[in-house]
């Protein structure tokens, strides 16, 4: 059994809700307003793609991985500005990869976030498109982003890291284990390595954007990966309990699911009591990654905190 | 009926086969052996992806696209070194798009160059994600060389050129068009856009790619650029007239595939012999656009007729 140096749970009624929600919708505001402005509706006879796009793009979601990356640039001094194409590319990687996660040939799931999924309101083939569309549209966005010399170096260094965890080495890595392990009962081990780059490996990227674009400094890179890196794997096995426990009504999606298609999951493999301490640990190793920074580092505390108590 | 200037094909005759082969055959072996460095097998719980990229890059094809890239560069005195990564991105893109046009929610395409489409040997979850990697591994090879500085500003403009064209302004624009147009009867107008997209904005950003790599002027970059547009258009007639009335054993696919298909092409929309004079015109084209240079032309011009001649 792990066992914890402290109980978060008790403590967690601390933390001001209220100011977390906040901020949240502040940079929230600021990530959906530049998304509207990257996919507008075009009058083109493919006007379809980009009407796809906007739907999968808009329809909400949580907004972690870019609300990660300008919460880490602001702790660092950086400039919203420098960080904001980085932010809205990410989050553009994370829907193009949630579309063609959902067709018929891989999830085969109907709903997402409440809503027909791509594929059922557009088709398989234009969701295939949709898919694409947003990957190459993430690195269109990167790209012109060079055109301006200011801190060139480390918008090169960003969209490198960024490449590389959304390829088959990270993101796309991880999507193949997970095809691989359907229907069959896998170790804590594979779950693991599987979730660490499907998942984990973009909002590890998303923080550590944040920390380069901002010019913070290797030692403060590190810090940040430790952190993102245990919210990963805490994020996902909050999802785990949540398909397994959560209120169909609030989660837009059917509970038991999981355990419906045979899948292994944090709360299948360690059982939901384990599922629900390893949780609290790598929450509070998240925590703990970056207590060091004090008063600037409160967001990020908060938010490891408010993303153990979701229920969505 | 469209009338040629001067009869291309009775010319024909004079160019250098054997000259023309021995430049694609040395310029294959540059472009294979980089892929191949490229996507190395590996051993990883998810080598199967790897195993996959491999499988429908290391195929064959023409290579045209980064042919085009390579020759342009070497016409303009640039270094292979430098336009190489950018022509094997192309490579990839290309690849990445014909697998996701295989799929049975696109063409459905059981065979491509005689052998087994992705989704066939691997099944369509491992298809899409093979497509995904390509397009992303593209990415990140060229964001790769923008780490060495050596000139990084004409780098960043022939990424920018390539994002653009495989984007949904460009390429999946146009399969958008074409799967909008199933079944139906379109006019040549919508045809030749709906080209002009699918496949001429990445046979054109090919070569204008090398043309920037190697430092030319805007005043060649507009000369190549019309170049390449023209020779998409004669390539995808010359695809169309294939289909119609090629052999099926040099193609490596079944003739008459278009027709039982209902899809629309230059021989269904013009007929068999304008199809063929319009090939001619296009060619004709082509070869005016860069006749001003003399000598350092040759090879274009000899691909151009290459590819009026091909059999596959």
């Amino acid at each position: 059994m792990i066992k914890l140096k402290s109980n978060l749970l008790s403590s967690i009624g601390r933390f001001n809700l209220d100011n977390i929600l906040n901020n949240i919708k502040v940079y929230c505001e600021l990530i959906n307003g530049k998304l509207n402005d990257y996919i507008p509706e075009m009058n083109v006879p493919e006007k379809k793609i980009y009407e796809a796009m906007r739907y999968s793009l808009m329809i909400g979601g949580k907004r972690i991985r870019p609300i990660l990356a300008l919460a880490v640039n602001d702790m660092f001094d950086g400039k919203v500005e420098d960080v904001l194409p980085f932010a809205c590319a990410i989050e553009m990687i994370h829907t193009y990869s949630l579309i063609h996660d959902d067709l018929p040939a891989m999830d085969n799931d109907d709903y997402r976030r409440g809503r027909l999924t791509s594929h059922k309101v557009y088709g398989e083939g234009i969701a295939v498109l949709t898919g694409d569309s947003l990957l190459n549209k993430a690195f269109e966005i990167m790209t012109a982003s060079l055109g301006e010399e200011k801190c060139l170096a480390r918008k090169i260094k960003a969209m490198q890291e960024i490449a590389s965890a959304s390829g088959p080495e990270g993101m796309i890595g991880g999507q193949v284990v997970d095809i691989k392990s359907e229907g069959k009962s896998i170790d804590q081990d594979t779950l693991t390595y599987m979730h660490a780059k499907k998942t984990g490996r973009l909002i590890v990227a998303s923080a550590v954007t944040g920390t380069i674009i901002a010019g913070a400094c290797d030692h403060d890179i590190a810090k940040i990966y430790n952190y993102a890196s245990n919210l990963g794997l805490a994020f996902q096995i909050k999802d785990d309990i949540l398909a397994e426990i959560g209120d169909q009504e609030k989660l837009g999606k059917r509970v038991g699911n999981d355990r419906d298609k045979n899948k292994s999951t944090y709360v299948t493999i360690l059982g939901l009591d384990e599922a629900k301490r390893l949780l609290d640990l790598t929450t509070q190793r998240a925590i703990e990654s970056v207590e060091g920074y004090g008063d600037k580092a409160e967001f990020l505390i908060e938010l490891a905190k408010y993303l153990l108590k979701r229920e969505k």
